[in-house]
C-alpha cells in the first residue's frame, strides 16, 4: 500500500519529520511519500496561511502523477480536506480528524494541545465539520510557534501546562495539535499519565483502515468529481 | 466611502452583475469597486473551487493598491473569509452571512436556495462558523449550476420549486445562494409572497453599517495581522 | 427615513439619551423620534419588568399615529420583539439582536457585558430566538443596576473588570448589554483593546439596511398580522 | 392545599373548563381557584396576545389577595412564567413544560398538537427555556383557532390528522397544545393507541408534587424579588 | 397506590433507607415496598457496577409478583431505566431524571453534585437521554464514595464544598446526586440558601401523579414490551 | 496480535459469523478469538435484552483468562462499551462507533440502517455517547429482526427501500447497523453507489490502529479500574 502524505507547508524539513512519522506508524506493507506542495507559506499559523496552503496542496495533488492508495493530509485545522476527496478516487485522511477519532475510542472527553492561540478556531471548525467536536473539552494554545517547536524543553513544558489545564477541562486524553509534534507524544504522556494521539500516526492507521477495507469517499453527494471548467491554479505569468 | 467587491471567480461579467447588484445597494456616498481574481476557477461550485478561490482572492486583494474602507466578499458559500479578516484592517463581510444576518431580522426561520446540491454542505459550514446557522430551516439546491443561470425562466422555475420546499421546512424568508441570482429576488418574492434576501445587496449595507459606526474586525484573537513570514503566491514560475 | 426608536421604561430621560444615540448613529436622511411608553416599569430589570414593559411598549405602539418607516425596540433584552413584528407591517429591530448580528460579523466571538447578573437569562433566550447565540462566549453582569449608570468612573471600572472576564472566556468583540450605556464605547474600547458594538447604533443601521432594500418583516408565517379580536390593554377603569 | 389557576385571556368559560380540568386533576385535599385576567386578548394567538397576556396575569397575580400554595399558569406557550417566579414566593408551575416533563417520562419522544400554526414558535421557545425542547420531535399545528375548539368533532379529526405526521416524526406521546383542549385527551388517544398528556392537570400535579415537598422557586439567581420601583400597571387614566 | 422502590445495589441497609426517604414523600394513599436486588454490586460506583446493576434490577422487577402502580428506580445516573420501561405496563420513574424535571420548575439552572467524579459521565448521558440536560450548568463530584456517606459531618463539608463551585457555574438549585444523600437535603439547603432537590422523593411524586392521572408508559414506540424469545437470566449452574 | 470478539448474544452461530467477519477484516498477523457470552439473551432487540447482554458480556470478558491485545464488541447499539473500559486494560472498540468513525471520513453525512425501528433510540444514545452522532443523517429501521435477516431476498429489498429513505435524508454513506448484516455489504454498495461500512470490520481495524500505535483507554478519569468491591455476578444459586 502506497500512502501519500502531503505537508501544508513549504518547509521541506518538516515534510521529512511528518514523513518519518507516518512510517513509524506503517504497517509492514505499506510504503510512505512525503509531499512537499511547491507553493503556499513556509508554516501555516492562521487562516490566511490555512487557505494559501490548501490551495497550494490541492495543486500539488492535482499534479502529483505518482499514483497512491489513499492520502494523509499533515496539516493540523488546515483547510484543504474537502477538496481533496473532491479531487481524488482514493481515501483522503486529515491529522485532525484522524487524532479526534482515535482520541474518543479511548477516553469519554479529548483536548487538543496546539501552538498559537489563533489556530484554535481553525481547529474546531475543523473538528465540527468532521463531525467530532462533540467530546472535545478544549482547544488549548500553548503560545508557542510552528517554527519554535525546535527547542525540545521549552515545547514540553508549555505541553505540560497546557495539559493542566486539559485535564481541568475534563480530558482524558492529549491530542497534540501540530504536525511538527510528534516527538513528544511519550514524554507529554509519560509526565501526565495520560494517552496522547499524534494525528500523523493516526491517520496512518485510518488511512490503512479504509484502504484495506475496500473504502473510498462517497461520490454520491458533496464530494462528486469537481465539474470540468477552466481554473487557473496561481496567478499568470507576466 | 469606498466598497470594494471580490467576486469569487474569474469571469469578469459576473463581477460587473455583482458590482452592479453592489452599487444598486449602496447608499448615495459610497462607490463600488468590482474585483476580479487574476486566478482561481470560472465559478465556484464545490469544495475544490472553493479553496482555490480563496487563496486567488486573497492573493488579490493584498496586491490591491486602491485602498477601501471595507470588503465584500461575494461567493456564496465560498472560503476565503477569515483569511481577509486577518489581512486587512478595514472591514470584511461575506455575501453568505451577511444575507442570514438580515434574514433573522424579518423572520423566525429562513433558508437559502442555491445552484447545485453539492455546494450546500459548504455554505452550512460558512453559515455555523458565522454563527447565523441557528434559524436556518435549510439549504436548498436547484440542480442549475452557476453558468447557467442565464436562462431566466428556467432559473425562476426552478426557484420557485426550491422555495416550495423551504416553506415547507419551516422558512418564512427566503436567501438566494449565489451572487449571479440578483435579478431573481423580486420575481421570486412576487411569486411567493415571502420576502427574499440578496446576499450582495445585504453585505453592501453591512458593510456601510461597520464603516460608519467606526467597527472594524477585532485584531485581539483569532483576526490578529498575519505573523510575518515567507509566503509563495502560486507556483514558482518555470 | 423616518426610524421611531422605543424606550423600554417611563424614564424619558433615558428615551432622549437614546434617542440621541440613535441620531448619532442614523444616516444624512434619517430622523429619529424617541418614544417613552405611557406605562410600564421606570426601568426594566428581570422578568417582570420586562413582561410588563412589553406590553406597554406594544401598546404604546398601536396607538402612535405618526408613521414611521421601521422601529428601534431599545430594551437589552427585554421582551416584545416578535409582537410588534406581527403589529407593524415596517421592519422592527431589537437593540439586542442587533448589536449581535454586528459583532458576528468583526470577531469569531462576542460577549455582552451587562447590568445586574439577574438579567442574563433574559438576554440568552434572547439571542437564542434572534438566532445568533452561538457565537456568544459569555453574558456577563457587572452589578451595577440600570440607573445606577449615571456614575461614570464607577461603571467604567465594573465594565472594565467584566471585560476582563469576558476576554478570558474567548471573547474578541464586546457588546454593551444596556441601552443606557451609549457612552462606554469608546472608553471601554480604548481601555481594552477590543471593538464594542452599542446596540442602539447597531440596530438604527441595521434598520436603514432593511429600509433601504425593501426588505420588511414576512407576514406568512409566525409573525402574521395579529387576529381581529377583543384586547383590553390595561385594567379596566373603575 | 390551594392552588391558583390562571387562565391567560379574559374569556371567564375558558377560566372555568380550566380550573375543572385542574379539580379533577388534584388530589384529595387541593382546592382550586380559577383567575380571569382583568384586562387582555380574548384569546392568545400569536406573540402580541401573548405579551398583552403576560403583564394581565402578572397584574393580576400580584393583586390577588386571597393567598396560595402555589400558581399554575394554563397558557400554553404563553409568556410571562419567570415573570411570576420573581414576584412570588410559592412554586409557580406553567402548563407547556409541565405537559413536556412528563410526557418525558412515558416516552421517548412527545410531540405537541397545538391550535394555529403561529403559535408554533413561542411554543418552541417556552419549552427550549424550560430545559425540556431536546426530546420534542415537533411542535404541529391544526390549523384550528382557540374560540374554534368549540365543535368536538371538527376538533377531533383535526387533531386525529396532526396526531399522524407526529407519529411519522417520531413521537411516541403526544400533548395537547392548549389549555382548552382538556375533554379531547381520551378521545384522541383512545383512537391513536398513544398517551395523551393534558397540561393542566400535568400543572396540577406537578404544582402538588413541589408543595407537599417543600420546594419553591429558587431567589438565589434570576428569580429573585423584583426590585423595589415605580411600575405602572396599565395606561394612565385621562 | 402501591410503589415499589428499587435499590440499585444490593445492600440491603440503604434500600431501607430510600424506601424510608420515598414513604416520607409519599401522598397519605401510597404504600412503598422497597426491593433490593438478589444480585450485582453493592454499591454501583462506574460503568461496570451500572451495567450489572441494571440487569439485576431488571431480573428482579420481572420476577417481582407483587404487582404495583409504578415503580422508582433509585440509582442516580445508572442504567436500567428504558429496560424497566419496555418490561412493564406501569409507569417507571427514575431519580436521575425526577430530580432534575422538578429542579427545572424551580430555577433557570441546575446542578447535580455527586459521589466519585468518576459517575459524573454516567449522569450527564442519563440526563440527555431523559431530555433534561439542557438546563444543567454542571455535575460535580464530593470525591466520597457511596458508602463514605455514612460520615455526616465530612459528607456536609464535602458536599458545601461542591456546592460552592456549583453556584459558581450558574446553579440555582441543587440535585443530590444519590439516593444515599436524602438527608443532607435540608442541612445543605440552609446552609445555601438552595433548593435541594432529592431524587427519591421527586420521582415518588412523579410516579403518583403519572398513576393519579392514568399515565403510563407509550408502547407505540422503542418501549413496546420485550420481544417473546429465549433469555437466560445469570450464568448457568454448574 | 490478539482480538478478542464478543457477540452480543448467546447463539454461537452469529459469533461465529461475527468472526469470520472479523477475520476477513483483519491483518496478516491477526488473530481473532470469537465469544459467546454464557448467558444473556438469544438476540439484542431492544433496552431489555441490551442491559442483559451487558452485564453478561462483562462477566463473560472478566472470566476469559486468553489474554488479549484488545476487545472488539459487537453488538450494534448495545450497552456495555464504558464497562468494558473500566475493566480492561486493553483497547476496547465497539462496533456502533468504529462503523460511525469510519462512515465520517468518507463522507459529509452517513445514516445507519438497522433491523426493527425499536433499537433506534439505543443506537442514538450510543453514537451521542461516542461523540459521533453529530454527522449522521438518520438511523432507519427495516422492520427486521436479527433473527429474520436469514433470509438474504427479503433482507436486501428491506434494505434497499430504508436506504433509499437515507439518501433522501442526506446520507452519502451507509452504516449496516447489526453484528449480522455483514454479508449485505457489498450487495447492498452495488444496487446504491453508495460505500456501505460494516461494523464489525471497521471495528477490527480501528482496535488493531489502537494496539499498534500503542493507546489504550485512559484511566485518568471515568474509565479508572473498577472499585475493588462484592459483586454479585448472576442470582444466587438455590
Amino acid at each position: 500500500m502506497h500512502l501519500l502524505v502531503t505537508n501544508c507547508n513549504t518547509t521541506a524539513a518538516m515534510t521529512e519529520e511528518i514523513a518519518a512519522g507516518a512510517r513509524a506508524a506503517a504497517g509492514p506493507g505499506t510504503t510512505v511519500t512525503g509531499l512537499t506542495p511547491a507553493w503556499g507559506p513556509e508554516s501555516a499559523e492562521g487562516w490566511l496561511d490555512s487557505y494559501l496552503s490548501a490551495a497550494a496542496v490541492l495543486d500539488t495533488l492535482r499534479q502529483y502523477e505518482g499514483g497512491c492508495d489513499a492520502v494523509v493530509m499533515a496539516g493540523f485545522g488546515e483547510h484543504g480536506r474537502e477538496g481533496a476527496r473532491e479531487l481524488l478516487g482514493v481515501p483522503v485522511v486529515d491529522i485532525t480528524e484522524a487524532a479526534a477519532h482515535l482520541a474518543c475510542l479511548i477516553g469519554r472527553r479529548y483536548a487538543v494541545i496546539t501552538t498559537l492561540d489563533r489556530t484554535r478556531g481553525q481547529i474546531e471548525d475543523s473538528l465540527h465539520a468532521a463531525g467530532v467536536l462533540a467530546n472535545c473539552a478544549a482547544v488549548i494554545g500553548t503560545g508557542l510557534g510552528v517554527l519554535e517547536l525546535g527547542d525540545p524543553e521549552r515545547t514540553l513544558e508549555a505541553f505540560v501546562q497546557a495539559a493542566e489545564r486539559a485535564k481541568e477541562a475534563g480530558a482524558e486524553v492529549l491530542v497534540l495539535g501540530c504536525a511538527g509534534m510528534t516527538g513528544l507524544q511519550r514524554a507529554v504522556g509519560d509526565k501526565l499519565g495520560l494517552p496522547v494521539v499524534d494525528g500523523v500516526a493516526a491517520a496512518v492507521k485510518l488511512a490503512e483502515s479504509l484502504v484495506s477495507l475496500g473504502l473510498t469517499t462517497s461520490k454520491a453527494g458533496g464530494y462528486a468529481d469537481p465539474l470540468p471548467k477552466r481554473r487557473q491554479w496561481g496567478p499568470p505569468e507576466q
